[in-house]
This record gives structure tokens, C-alpha cells and sequence, in this order.
């Protein structure tokens, strides 16, 4: 039998994002000008308790570089961590979106970074045009490691981003991941984690939906100037309701957050029996399990699929569809390794 | 009533389409690693006998480009008739995806180009660094104005593209439309209209499909250069098996011809009652319907929509599921004007 | 004996202009941080009676690219004539510089444009994301006939520019020159001349500079972006003090419209001689001479050189170095032609 | 007194550059057409002994940026060091001139880097469209801190990046002070440094020269295309002949040469008496002088200009034109720390 942990991102579509597509086929105004696309920015403003603007598009890296396209010109750069997806993974979608800008590489635990670790970037940096200035920060909430930020450490790097007069960046491909985590009253959580930054690439791929994300704009201005960056960069979907009816699906009666739980317990249950051998705190959905060759052998001659990080661990990821047999079944043959 | 002739681009999704990509809706591979995806090039090949490559992106806007991005270099320029789409259409988007590069624009009767009109324009330029030297003729079929290049006039323009060392693009976002009309033996008449050029945006999404067009290359070294832009574009979603599925449902037993000749059948239709007034033959699914302002208040009047097109026409376009009695209505509202 | 008419941009460089180079001979601060570039700002605010800022580059291309990099987004749009240098001799450097901007030509007399020229490009682009909207608008003074646009030419176009929201650049290649034909009061001439515009690309190279064109800002937080993309382009010289130097020596008693004056002057003694041949009036220092094949053949076997201007036509260049000798030999030759 | 040993950057024109550029005050044909640029090829082609093409820029950004734009796609990747100019101090051109492709950073003793420093980079790049792939290296002779790639190091990365398919450019912006370092027999030192790169930047500036830097192809190709590049940056000077002009008198009797022993010999001087306190061996013209706060400020106080190089350290820099009393005074002033 084969169990599958190996990304959130092949995961299947969610039967109520399925209904929401099938009730979109008629035919509307093409574009972005059909009611439920029409509908998005209310959608976010009442979840984030705030003006928004959002606009769809078909992948995270589109909705990072566009929303980062807002804040930074060519001539600037953009701080991130080292492992930041933007960096390590989109194919140098920014260097084409941002016409040539520059990712500064910040360090930090889990993935994440702090003011501190941005001041150790950008405070080297020669003030005048020879050295690329920066314009922005990206982070990633949560980060590549799983981990999340708190809300006080999103105040400090937003604080810290004002006083430098630099855009804030979060990419939240697992955006509901950390809004489940960060829990309690779930809009109020969800406002905490991403009231401070200007614009949030939210997720919805990997967490039940099928071709769409969000980017949120607090900054109305900078949706006016990313609808152009979205056309140009070809993501203007002719039929885009069926990407407004499915982020639209998402955020129904909080299924983001449902979904996001369920892939949320599902590692901590495999976080539980990893005890001990957890190269991060599992804080969302990704488990980094410190293992060697032959522990992973052993559990792939059991049927469970998973990458390897580095030699010396696994990188486990679970989804809001993952199996709770499969869940269990590994959360077994782990403490059983 | 409301009888929408509008534009294709916003029509329903065609229930074979809806099935197969339900029936993807199982974890495989993420971006085009899954069966769908790689079965895409051994499926044109047999369409166009021969060898192909081909890749969905979301848009024809990303797929005219991304064909453009391996023929054209920043420095260059391609041809392109002056009412092309990716001239008036999509936002600037060759200017993106080509770093600069420009258009150049040809005139020619019913947005057609021909080697004497590419001539006109190329003739003229410099020889040297001071002007931008032309590496791409990019042509659209059927055209902007529903007109239909015969294989002969394809074959003179590859003549001429291969001669004058130039790419030659098809933006077939109607391609669909073309071949059907063009008719005969189905695969022969596809192979005629599209074996000359060197990539083909084969348009899926007017034409019953929800979000996937394809990229054909008949020159799989372009092939292996797009896949690294249309990942750098944002265009290599994760869940790419559902667009790989939308175009093999196209492809299966012709259903992309059956949807472009119900199309075009309508089209014809109301062709055949605006004898005497017609902009342009009607070939495709396009009428341009010579009329007065006071006669589109009449038809709107009657519950057609539809677009102007400039202060002496309309534009009217039937779609794959333009309701028969809707056609038949239009019919004969025009006969009554 | 050989007399060039061929163009003013390869002329000598004035005595004046080495001179200021020689004294610049001693080593000073690198880039733009010596003593003569730091006066720029002063020296032009001085002739244009209001608050300039001006950077040195090497090349009108480089001049007009960058100007117009401070007004036009790279999803924009620049409107100029169908002839400008910027459209037909600089090599796609807009698009380079503008990261893929695009350039929508307008026509006019004498490669001139007008608020009602512009008003028929811009008119009919479609509001929203599909078509390219206009950012800036670029003239040449002199035109590239060698037409000079009136003061209250300038001021209908800045009042558009405002009222359109548009940015206002003007090609100065041969800036001089046009501000020698409006004549009057030197500083004020100057001052009507550009002081409407919000960039001008003031140039020296064609008028007895070596490799220094200036760049002048009359809103200086466009000359602190560019300055960034000066850099960024590879156009901040590391002895930058001997392109200031070029400059200075230019403006140093007017020596600019001295020397445009007598090119002016020399083009004013052959148009005389050409009455009644001219395809264009003669403002500045280019002549346009309608003249047979054989006539320029006559020309040329007298020892004049010069470029055909199309098949009916000659173009001429006077320079601020036209020998009077050359000057009044071919007013002689045409004259007797 | 003041004496400076801030940079060579900023050091005066050598005698024989300006005469060479007054020789050619006389019209000429614009651009590189004109006799001198001309002859720019041959020039080249003797002094590698391999077929050249050379093409002048007014910058050493420009050279090294051009020369790369031919061997990098958009989106590709460039290995440098990572205290490489390319990546310090040319205010993001490389992101500018190859559209938005990456810099990769490697690490390696005194800025220069090896095979194995560049695998380091390399082989964890996973292969596919996720990660941007390497299209070129970039390294820089002399370094950043003054060192000397020796023949057979050059050899070794030549190989290594032919069996990577990766192109090999040279920054020579102290090119000069490397040949003279590796002596020897002259041309023959030359062709060891040189001959295995595709590109090489040729500085001419730092080392004599005014406004005028060489790029030196050896693959004739990589030039024709660069030609385009170069108009299309802005950097075809109309008045070329006086680019030409400075490259040729610094090649002229091994002036390039001799000024570059020059300045090494004076480093040479500084270095002996710094003996100890030297961060990197003295290889061409740069000295990191490891020195406190307080003795920077005895230097100074003396009269002395240098810059600090972070906290324990000073860089002292000579050129061809460093006036040996100073020097002497330097040395002095060092030994009596």
C-alpha cells in the first residue's frame, strides 16, 4: 500500500471546492468582472477586519512576485531567508517579476527571521548606488521548516519594516496552517498573523483547493498597480470565476481553517511518536524526522513516500485529506523505527 | 431573456472536460510530473504526425509569449499583424515575457498576414545595431476578424520565415475553430494548418476547456527552454495534472472539432441572415454585423448581447454551447432589422 | 576635397571642451563625487532659473532611456512620433531600459506631435488591464526634421501631460540648436524652451562635447531614482569629473549656443540656396533637399557627402565646425544645380 | 599634503592617451565605424594570438555585464565570487543586463574561487525547472583583493566549465596588474591569463586610460551579438574614435604594461615595509594593511587617503601615476607603526 507524504501541494481538490466550481458554470463576464471574483475583496476585508483588495491567481509563485512587484523596483532588493521558497524554489520567478531586483539572504532558526537578522543584512549595505538598496522583506508564514510566527514577532518585523520604510511580504502558501495553529478566536487569529503586512500571498492549493490563490493587498493602491502586473504576466484567467468560486469555497464557514486542522493534527499524531528525533518543533504541517538511510528505507519498504532532507533526515508533510489509517500506520512505524 | 454572443471566452465548461478532470482528483506527481502531464507529447505527435512537445499553461496570453520567448531574444523583434491580440490584447505582455523585445506591425486584410506584408516592414529596416532586427513573424488562426489561413498561405509564410531566418509562431486561439473549418480529413486538415510553424498556442479554453491551453512545439529544443520560463513565469502550477486532463478530454475522439464546429455551425447560421452586411467572410465563429446604432439597440433590445465594434458594427461570437434557439433568435432578428 | 554633411555626432570636439578636460587632469573624487559633477545641479539651475537636478551620461540614448525610466512603469506606456530617435534609431534601448514599456507612435508635421496627435492614440485605449496604458509622453526639440517646437506648443503639450497625468520628456539631441532658433534672451529662451517639460535630455556630444550628455530633472526625486539606474545601466563613469568638465565648458559663456548658432547659421546659408527644394522648413541645423538621384550624384562628385533621404531627397547636417568654405560651396552647388 | 591612495579609480589620464584621443580630433564616421575602432580587432587578435573581437564600453559595468549577456539567459545563473564586483558593487547591472538572472555566490581564499568552490555551488542545484540553473562563471583577475589566478588555475577552471557547459568570463578590471604580476614574456603572459576565457574585460581605465574599457570575445559570435547589446544599453558612443583612441595608446608599446608594473611596484614597496601586517600577499596593486583604529588615524593625520577596510584593517591602492615620494613616505610611515 502506498502512503503518501511527500508534499500538500499534489493533494486532491476538496469536494465542497468541487461544488463551488460546478455551481460557477454558467457563463458570466469574463475575466475578473463576474460577481464572485467582484466579491473577493468584501470576502477578505470582513475576515481581516480591514480594507483589502484581493485578486486571484493560479500559483504561489505568481502571488509572490506579483505582490512583491508592488513594493520593490528593479533597482531595489528584497531581504528573505536563505530557504525562503521565493529563493530556493520558484525558478527565479522574482528576478522576472521584479525586472532583475535582488533577494538578499537573511539566517534564522526554522526558517524564520527576525528584524535582528534583516538589521545583519542590510545594515552592511553602503548607503548610494552602488550596492542594491532594499526595498522589501518576504517571509514566509509558515516558514519552509513548518515553523510559525508569532503574533508579537510579526509585530516587531512590521514595526521594524516601517521605521526602515520597507513593503512587507508574507507568503502564506501555508498561511492557514499557522492561522490554525496560532488558534483561539480563528478571524482574530487570522487578523493577528497578517494585519501587519502589506500584502499575503494566501494559500489555497495545498490546502484543498485546486488552481487558486489569494493575494491579499492591505494597500489598496497596490492592487490597482498588480491587476496591470497580473495581466501582463499572462495570469488573467479568461473564466477566473472558477478560481473566485473556489477561494471563495475555501473561506465558507472557515473551511481554510478546518482544512488546516486536520492536516495540523495529522503531524502533530506523527510529531507525537517522533519524539526526540524532530529536527524542528512541528508547528503546522511538516515534519523534518531525523533518521538515518536505513530508518528511511524502513519506512519506505512499509509503503510511506516521503523526500529526503539532507542525509540525515526525512521531510514528512501531511495534507488535509491525508488518511488518518496512514496517519497512524506511520505514526507507529516511527515510534516503532 | 438574456442570449449572450459576447465572446467565447467566458462559455461553460464542457461536461467531458468537468469528468476527466474529476476523474484526475487522486494524489500523483505534482507540476507535470504525473501521468496526465506526460502523456501530452506522445498525444500531439499523433495529432500532427510528428514529433512534438507540448505544455499547458493557463492562458493563451502566457502561451503566446512563452512560444515567443524561444524564438525572440531582448534585442529582437517580431512580426505581427497590427490588430494581433498580442499587440492589442494583452496588456504588454510580449514587452514582459520577451525583456524588451519589440512588435512590429504589419497590415493586411482581415488581421491576415502575408510575406509581402512582413516584407513591407522588414524591408525597410537598417542593417546594423541602430534598429531592432526581426527574429519572429507571429500570425493568428483564425485571425482576429474570424479569418481562416489556407494551407497554402501557411506554407508561403513558413517559406518566407525560414528564408528570411525567422521564428514563426501560431497564436491558435481559435485554432480550434480554423482546422474545423478547413475540415476534410480531420487529422490531415489539423496537420496542414499547424505542421509548418515552429509552435503552435493551442487554444483549449474558448473552446470548451476551463484553464489549460497547450504549447506545441514542433521543435522540442523550444520545449526544454519554456519549461525553465514557464516555471520562472508562474505558470507551472502544482496541480497540473487537472490542466493535462482538460486537454486530453479536448483531444479524445475530436472533441475539440466537434466543439469548434458547433461553433462555427452557429456562426454560420447567422452569417446566412446578415448577407449584405458582414465586415468580414465569416470563417470561424466570429460575425463582424455592419449595423447602426439605433439597429444593436434593436437586437439589444431583444435580449442579445454583444460588443460593439467601433460606431458602423457589431461583434458577435457563438461559443461550443451556443443554445440553438438563442442562434435561431439572432438569426432572425437580423433578418427582421 | 571631401566636405561632410553627413551628420553633427561625429564633429570635433571643441578647444574649449578639451580644455576643461585637461584641467580636470588631477585626481578628484571617483563617479560623481568630484567637485565640477557636484556643480551641475547649480550651473543648470542657474540657466533654467528654477531648481534642476542634472546627471552626466555618455550617450543620448542613454539619456532618453533613463529620463524616461523615472515616469514610465514597466506595464506603461511612452507616446512620441513615429520617427523619434527613440522609436527608430536607439536599438530597442526603451525597451531595455523600460523593462518591456512600450512605445505608441503618434504622426505629425515635421516629426512633431501635438495634444490633439496624442489625444488620437490614447483616445481609443480601452480603460482597464488588456491594453497598455500611456505613462509619459517624449518629443524631440529640435524635431528629428529639424522642426522646433514654439513655446506655446510646449505649454499646450505640459497642459495635457497634467491634465492627463502623463510624464513630459523632451529628446534635446539637438536642444541647442532650437533654443539658438527661439533666439531672444539667451536664459529665457532656454528656460521657455524646456522649463515645461519634467526631464530633458540636454544634449552636448553633436554640439562640441566629446561623450557627455546631460540628463536635467526639474522634479529632483526623479534624479534620485535614475541616479540608482545610471548605475544600474553601467553609465556611472569612475572619472566622471571629465564628463562634468565637458558640460561646464558647454554652458561656460553660453559656448552651447554660440556653437549652435553657427551650425544654425551654416543650415540657414544653404537652406537660402535651396529655396524651393525643402521638404521641410529649416530651423535648426538640418536640411532636407528634395533633389533627383542625379543631382546627388552631382553633389556627391563635387566632394560633399551626405545620407539620401529616401529617394527623392538629401539630408545635410551643418555642425558648430562647418567650415564656411564647405558652407558656401554647397549653398553654391545647390544653387546651381 | 595630501596623498592619496583611495583608489586607482580616479588616478589622471596618461600623456599618451590624451595625445592619442587629440590625434583623433578630425571628423570621422560615427560609432565604432570609424578607422580606429576599426582596427580594435586586429589589435587584440595579435596581442592573444587568437582570433578576437574587441568591443569598447565606457565601463567596466558595462563590460563585464555585456560580455556576460552573451553567455546567460534570463534565466540562468552566473557563479562569482562572493566578494565579486559583479555582486558588490555594480548597483544590480547584472540583474539589469541579463534580465533578471542569479548570481550565485562562491567562497574561496582572497576572492578568487576554484573548480571544487564552484561544485560547492553547483551540485546541491537540483536539476529541473525548480532551481535556476548555471550558465556561466564569472571570475575576476586580479581579484578583488589584489590576488593573481596563475596559469594553471586558469587552465583548471577553463576545463571545468567546459565540462559543465558553462561559459567563462574574465572581469579584468586590473587585468593589467595581473599580466605584469605573472611576467615573464609579455605577450605570452598575456595569452597564459587570457586565452582560456570566452570573455574578458579588459580594464583600461584604472590603469591610464579615461573613459574606455575593452571587451575582448574570443569567440567572435558571443561579439555580433553583443554589438546589439551595447546599442541597446546606450553604449555606442557616437564619437567612438575617441574610445579607440585610449585603448590603442595603452596598447601601444606595452604602455598597459608598464603602467601596470608601475603600480605594482610601488604596492610592492608598501608591501615590503608592511611585511606582517598584510591581510592577503601582495599580488598587484592593492594592500590590506591590517592596522587599529588609531594607527588608520596616525596614517591619516600624516596625510595620507585610504579607505578603512571593516574594522582591523586599511586598503591602500596604487596606480600607474602614484608619485614615488609618496610612496616612499607610505612605506616609511608603515614601517614606523
Amino acid at each position: 500500500m502506498v502512503m503518501k507524504f511527500l508534499s500538500d501541494n499534489a493533494a486532491r481538490v476538496h469536494p465542497k471546492v468541487w461544488d463551488a466550481m460546478k455551481a460557477a458554470d454558467a457563463p458570466d463576464s469574463p475575466y475578473d468582472g463576474d460577481a464572485l471574483s467582484r466579491s473577493l475583496d468584501d470576502r477578505f476585508s470582513a475576515i481581516f477586519g480591514r480594507d483589502c483588495a484581493a485578486l486571484w491567481v493560479a500559483t504561489g509563485t505568481a502571488a509572490n512576485c506579483l505582490a512583491l512587484s508592488a513594493m520593490v523596483e528593479p533597482h531595489g532588493a528584497v531581504i528573505c531567508h536563505r530557504e525562503a521558497h521565493i529563493e530556493m524554489d520558484e525558478g527565479g520567478a522574482p528576478g522576472f517579476y521584479l525586472h532583475g531586483a535582488k533577494l538578499l539572504l537573511a539566517n534564522g532558526e526554522g526558517a524564520k527571521i527576525t528584524p535582528e537578522a534583516v538589521a545583519r543584512v542590510i545594515d552592511p549595505i553602503r548607503d548610494g548606488v552602488h550596492q542594491v538598496q532594499p526595498h522589501a522583506i518576504s517571509i514566509t508564514q509558515a516558514s519552509e521548516y513548518g515553523r510559525v510566527y508569532r503574533p508579537e514577532e510579526l509585530a516587531a518585523l512590521a514595526r521594524f519594516a516601517k521605521e526602515k520604510r520597507l513593503g512587507l511580504h508574507m507568503d502564506g502558501a501555508r498561511f492557514a496552517n499557522a492561522a490554525a495553529f496560532l488558534g483561539g478566536n480563528v478571524a482574530g487569529g487570522a487578523a493577528q498573523a497578517a494585519g501587519e503586512v502589506d500584502a499575503l500571498s494566501f494559500g489555497m492549493v495545498k490546502n484543498g483547493g485546486m488552481s487558486a490563490e489569494a493575494i491579499v493587498f492591505f494597500d489598496p493602491a497596490m492592487a490597482d498597480k498588480v491587476r496591470f502586473r497580473r495581466k501582463r504576466a499572462g495570469h488573467l484567467q479568461s473564466k477566473g470565476r472558477y478560481l473566485a468560486a473556489q477561494i471563495l469555497a475555501m473561506l465558507e464557514d472557515d473551511l481554510w481553517l478546518d482544512n488546516a486542522r486536520a492536516a495540523n493534527a495529522a503531524a502533530g499524531e506523527i510529531a507525537a511518536a517522533a519524539k526526540g528525533r524532530l529536527l524542528h518543533p512541528v508547528e503546522a504541517n511538516e515534519i523534518f524526522l531525523i533518521s538515518t538511510a536505513v530508518e528511511r528505507l524502513a519506512l519506505r519498504e512499509q509503503g510511506f513516500e516521503f523526500y529526503d532532507w539532507g542525509d540525515d533526515a526525512a521531510r514528512l508533510v501531511t495534507a488535509w485529506d491525508s488518511r488518518e489509517d496512514h496517519v497512524s500506520a506511520l505514526a507507529r512505524a516511527i515510534s516503532g523505527l
